[in-house]
């Protein structure tokens, strides 16, 4: 499939007699695909066992008509009221013990098994009736697992099944009390059936329970997925199953989900994420208008590893939106610009979120492609362009192995939410600083996930901020022949949350000779300036061994330490910490760089490099040495510009 | 009756033997009006149906022998614990789920129809029982309808109501799922049994679910107190029924209450209002013994729209309290000047919050006329210079219509809090800007409902961000020869919180040619400022259509669109974009204005103009051409000081 | 006892065979306490009625083989899992009405009596089993009391304890009704079981109401320790009982509890207490490192009161800890000053927490003397120094008596908590400031209760900020030939939190002709200057009689008024102004004084003054003229040095 942009639409809002033109005007824009259904369980089965599905049969008609391909979402993320009534106990319990009720969506719980029993029914049903349209081609499973806060619920069905979970893991009582160090405290116990769940207690709970609440949580919304997508599979293997995950939501693992898809998808609103994120207060202010110039990317890159390297943009930002505190109009041109980078990373399809601004319910001040009254909005032809210039510049093939790589982990999210030491500790934090660091060079970069096997081809690879190494990682490492940065933290605990007996790294001598004896973790504004520039923040460790020095801080304390290719970083630093450290790394291995104007970002894919222009005004490109000129735009970027470039050689992959 | 000062007295919080004493003082000091009783129940019926109203009735002659007059407040905010035993269910529950127990006050939910037939059942004893008292003068409801946040409950009595208010009012579930627009999210009900109230949900209701909770919870307080006036009028039909409202206070429709009253009064707390306010910190410091200038006078022009023309001040703060975070002492003469400008805005009666400071309980720290230790504190001797002033001035009659009028509408409160799009856009803020900016020209305003059939005699009408048009308000616009301003977002949704078919402000073309087609809604601190002064905050709207455009942005968006007498405002405005947009209003109606030094305000009644500084320095008035000298004070005046002038002709009604 | 170094130890958490290398190291060392077993009960008694003491008898062995003393904890602070499933209504319930549940520590109940029973057993069952070792030097009876909020239960136990406290307190429901102003809003009750806890309200509760819940609750934690203490002393009379206190934590009063202790302990984490306190955030940057240079010391002052003179450090911060916000290392050496500032202050032991840094549960992150690989780390050396260097000075003796006495008082912190009146009015603000001011002068401070029944001895008492007077106190004063320094708002309420009918101070005219007959309080960030220095904040006073005026503030409002050798302050002063406060009243009782560099503190214990440096670089002391000249360190002292200089004469007792 070559790349295409597709829109997210709800024929059960409208009136029948409308779907022929939406469906003529949408072809006419340029838009392939079309995804409906994810929310249209109360009219596919208004009372339990009435199935009503012509309705959406003659919506993908209609659209098949057109030529427009179609994307059935399972509706499971908004059972009907009446389900409520067969499991009253299917409403998930939050952290403070509430039962969250029916009046929005998303009101279930993953732990629970009648439910779980539900969602594959109705499955199964759209699968019957729907798996042989002309018009399909894909499934979406639910909505945004996770939105909302739902991963974690605190209901019986949620202790019943984290003990169970317990139980298979642990084998014994014994087992778990030593894993998870309940000596400590007296809070040993007897049998699995006196395990609770860690909310509500008198102060924090042992962090390896904390933790296996967690993984269990993470599991139940792979099993969830599992049971939708093993049906879907069974019904249309060559239909390809997709979900579509969020920005920054880290409470289940994606890589695990991403075991039972074919196809990762995620929802980008990119001014949104930015206005909720933990970014400082400048760059909220500098990117109002754009969002943050490399989440986006990196989230694309991200979902590019658990899609397997198959990806979507399933709801694309179009114009404001409504869920933020305030929610700008986007500068004219981002809703183009986004598309194009996802485009650049790899992504087959950008679908816009959505075709029609809803005036009623919880939405209606989310901006569509058309307004309210049906005319066109700015997105409309912002969507259009795209749609054209795809087919103009034929940018097809794939993204190109990038020349650095990240590792992201789900565990080391959650392990140092758990047991930050300093507030504000996070992991993803110090992916993403590298992340930006890497790509303010023009670098490209992958993620990949713990599970990762072989680092062969990267020139570097970067594992900041790691919980605790797996078999595979440790190998892969070994293996490796490229540079390696880790630290601070890595490797700092073992799988059951434990200081390892030769304290972190937990590297053997031969590879890291260093040991981390002390952590400094210091409140926010309290840095310790590192000689040469830049400087620590929230935490320090002090470290004994053999390694070489490469920086220190002004107290004389080590900052980054070598080994061969091995580098060990001691510190969480500053944005210019982080970039003399990616700079000094990128100088070591002989990685090519491009010389960036302020807010511009690039990537290649196939033949292509594409520029895209984040700032707020115009940028001026150096043609890059790799480049033989133009295909789309020119070295003149004005802001929110696209400038696409075809590469003398091809893409590395 | 003649402007009068009163006071709150609690004769069962002394010793009878004090009483003679009390009210001795009382009348010497020149107050005629006393309320007592409204927080008495435990000692009117110390055990279920054990009255003992004798006490009550003898301190009741004690009054009227010193010539006072006597309003009894029903105890209703306060039933005595042994209520709860009879129903424990009558205890209100919070939106986190948490029955509220007993041990304060107001321990009642609003939908609990047996803890209604109580009331009743009290109030019918003191009518009966009071009614013929020579010294009585009138009645209060309950006390402060809806304080602590008691409008709302999320109980099962709160629950049953609601639905059956929906039956009534929907008819069928069909009727309502259209109208919530439940097919969003698969929100459909079945049947109006498994309507659950807008709380604990996974994430926001619809807003429509949360419009009408709020319009239904909003009609159990119109119920509850129309159960007392029935009857208290039937057994007194001369004397009036009032209620004692509240500051910034709009989680019911109080027009809708003040169908059920006589007289609307309020409690005015200038202090501790302004400190718990979203007024800026410069405004909080600049008047922290005073009150802000503009906010008491705001509450008197609405609550005497509120009481149809009639209204008091049932509490008027006499010096520090006890319940803001800090309780600073007014400035020497603030309980004189909030006396003095209560009477400018046309009050009957202000009756100062209470006789002697109690030393025990919860407002032992609040402040009296009288010490604890029976000795005068200073708020005695500013409330008998007002009394004094009053016999010397005989200001008389009734506030003068204003020129200028506002819209006030409790619904759209609702609404933005319910939808506000940009965190901090409130109906309230944009009504309350431009009263200060009319006000500050030494303008009389007038506050409005949007039942509200007629604009006739007003120079101007503001409409600021109204959630819906009413046919009254509508059909009143279409017939007003003057000025009409309205915006932003007004008209922007219908009855049922949908966006109209013709998009806001949602007036026919040949009315206003300008349709709202994108709101660029801001975080706090990012403004866009006017081309002329003023900027641009939180909201601003593009539009389309032929309206003349008055003012615009930097951007070049249009500001103040006009289309003969109606404009229309894009935009929230920083104060200096409020005061532009009402000066340009005020000189296209060529109505007049006075120049008033800084912190000082002033308002007519009759033939009088009252002048108060609320500047902590003295300030120098100009004499206003329409003004005969003055009957008290002269142009200079002192911080807090108070200036009388006589008018050469009467004011308007 | 000597002077002597101890550590917290826990056999359980280790393989057996690694407790004689442990003991050998401590006893090498210098320590001589090590406290263990006060978590251990899940060992002691894996299953209800399954006694295991032996490998508790074995530790205790081997560390008295080493001629180690041991201190045994009660284990009552982490009943195990089954306890629970033998008293699920032993779990506390938080003020939202929440149960608190099992996985953590101290989870149970003051008030359930089922579990004190079971503290009791398990007490009884140490004392008969362990009461005789040869090793064993005394009891520990639970830990840190009241940590994580545990004082307070809003359960069914503690309400039905609460009414049978109030019916043998006031006997009479009428007598309860008066004492708490309950005619107030009709919360009168007809009988005792009525009566619910003061959580969950509409608005707050009687402040009487919730002042007597406090005091409920603090004998709840009195009659808890009581029940242990009994036990152990008869088994043992002759071993000390002690408990270990907290810092800054009055939720409880210690006092009270301290009357079944034979000694008082607390656990002194300085660096943490800091960053958790309410000082300034320069002092928090300023000490970082360090910790407050006054708040330890403050402490040592008050458990030696609390302790009739004894007092220990149970638990010393030796490192980073886990629990802050953020963790930083300390200053090295400041594991070495803390624990010599204790022993000036009195200390008889400061024990270590803990011996070797657990790598699992939740408290992996808290340094120990040893790493979690065995090795030392930096506080082992430190604490070793200690060891040495308490032989070589042979510090022996007492604390000194101080010439500047304290009142500090548990019920004045509850009762500004209930009713702050300004946010942020709290009494042992109050205290500590006028500790800090004392003691910058170098001069020795007392600590002394509201039960104090004799002053003599001091130049100079302070008591500010007192709720109500004791009859032991207004008697001392009476007596007392010194200088008292009382207020703001000293003796404002009586017993019962009612206005004193001869208003706040209520002191005989004769002792102290001023009556407060105003308050008026600041929101933060306000300040009225002092004339001559200084502002008052927060709080202010205004008074009428005749007592003489010293220092008047800008407005002319008195600030400090004096009759004879008492003195009334009416304001709460900044630093500036309580500094000149003390300065004055020093200068009028011709209390001797040092001239301390900055950062620098001291205390005189026996023949001695002990000078710690907090601050960040060195400082150079000029030599007292009671001083023979230096028996550790000089007068030129690093950051964090110690200095002990030997005193000409013996010192005050
Ligand atoms: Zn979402
Ligand atoms: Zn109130
Ligand atoms: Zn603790």
């Amino acid at each position: 499939m070559n790349p295409a942009i597709g829109v997210c639409y709800y024929p059960e809002h409208w009136p029948e007699d409308w779907w022929q033109t939406d469906a003529r005007r949408m072809a006419e824009l340029g838009i392939k695909v079309v995804r409906i259904g994810e929310f249209a369980w109360s009219r596919l089965e208004p009372q339990p066992g009435d199935l009503q599905l012509d309705w959406m049969i003659r919506a993908m008609d209609v659209l098949g008509q057109h030529g427009l391909k179609v994307i059935v979402g399972t509706p499971t993320a908004t059972p009907p009221r009446w389900m409520i009534d067969k499991h009253p106990d299917m409403l998930a319990v939050d952290a403070q013990g509430r039962r969250k009720g029916f009046g929005s969506r998303r009101h279930y719980d993953f732990s629970h098994l009648g439910y779980r029993e539900e969602a594959a029914r109705i499955t199964q049903i759209l699968a019957d009736a729907l798996g042989n349209h002309a018009a399909l081609a894909g499934w979406q499973t639910d909505n945004e697992y996770g939105c909302h806060g739902t991963t974690y619920s605190y209901s019986p069905a949620a202790r019943d099944g984290f003990r169970l979970w317990l139980q298979q893991k642990y084998g014994s009582i014994d087992a778990l009390n030593h894993a998870w160090g309940n000596v400590f405290w007296s809070m040993e116990y007897n049998h699995f059936d006196q395990i609770e769940l860690p909310n509500l207690l008198v102060c924090e709970a042992a962090p390896a329970h904390e933790l296996d609440f967690r993984r269990y949580s993470s599991d139940q919304v792979s099993a969830f997925n599992k049971v939708q997508y093993d049906i879907l599979k069974a019904a249309c293997p060559d239909l390809p199953v997709i979900h579509n995950f969020m920005s920054r939501y880290a409470e289940f693992d994606h890589f695990d989900v991403g075991q039972t898809l074919d196809i990762a998808s995620w929802d980008s609103y990119p001014i949104g994420h930015l206005a909720t994120s933990n970014e400082p207060d400048d760059i909220k202010r500098l990117y109002l208008r754009q969002g943050d110039p490399d989440n986006a990317a990196f989230h694309h890159d991200l979902y590019r590893s658990v899609g397997h390297g198959r990806w979507w943009i399933m709801e694309q930002q179009p114009g404001p939106v409504n869920w933020g505190q305030a929610n700008p109009d986007p500068l004219p041109g981002m809703a183009r610009l986004w598309a194009w980078e996802a485009f650049a990373h790899g992504a087959e399809v950008v679908s816009y979120f959505r075709w029609r601004q809803a005036p009623f319910a919880q939405e209606q001040m989310h901006a569509g492609l058309l307004r309210p009254d049906s005319e066109p909005a700015p997105g409309y032809h912002e969507a259009g362009q795209v749609a054209r210039e795809l087919a103009e510049t034929a940018i097809g093939g794939v993204a190109n192995k990038g020349r650095v790589a990240l590792v992201y982990d789900y565990q080391s999210e959650w392990a140092w939410e758990i047991q930050p030491q300093a507030a504000g500790f996070r992991h993803g934090d110090h992916v993403r600083a590298l992340y930006s660091a890497f790509r303010k060079h023009g670098i490209d970069v992958d993620v990949l996930p713990t599970s990762t096997a072989s680092l062969a081809g990267y020139d570097i690879v970067a594992i900041p901020a790691l919980l605790a190494w797996t078999d595979e990682l440790r190998a892969a490492i070994g293996d490796f022949e490229g540079h390696v940065l880790i630290g601070p933290r890595t490797g700092s605990k073992d799988q059951n949350f434990a200081i390892p007996a030769r304290l972190g790294p937990d590297l053997p001598q031969n590879q890291l000779d260093a040991r981390v004896i002390r952590v400094d973790s210091l409140p926010a504004g309290v840095e310790v300036p590192v000689k040469g520039g830049g400087a620590a923040r929230l935490w320090r460790e002090k470290t004994e061994g053999g390694a070489e020095v490469i920086m220190e801080d002004v107290e004389g304390v080590p900052v980054l330490l070598s080994q061969g290719k091995l580098f060990y970083l001691t510190a969480s630093g500053d944005r210019a910490l982080i970039q003399r450290v990616a700079d000094y790394l990128i100088a070591e291995a002989d990685t090519p760089t491009l010389a960036l104007p302020a807010g511009v970002r690039c990537r290649t894919r196939n033949h292509f490099r594409v520029y895209v222009n984040y700032s707020s005004g115009p940028q001026t490109l150096a043609p890059a040495p790799d480049e033989a000129g133009y295909v789309l735009g020119g070295p003149e970027m004005e802001a929110a510009g696209v400038t696409v470039a075809k590469l003398a050689t091809a893409g590395r992959d």
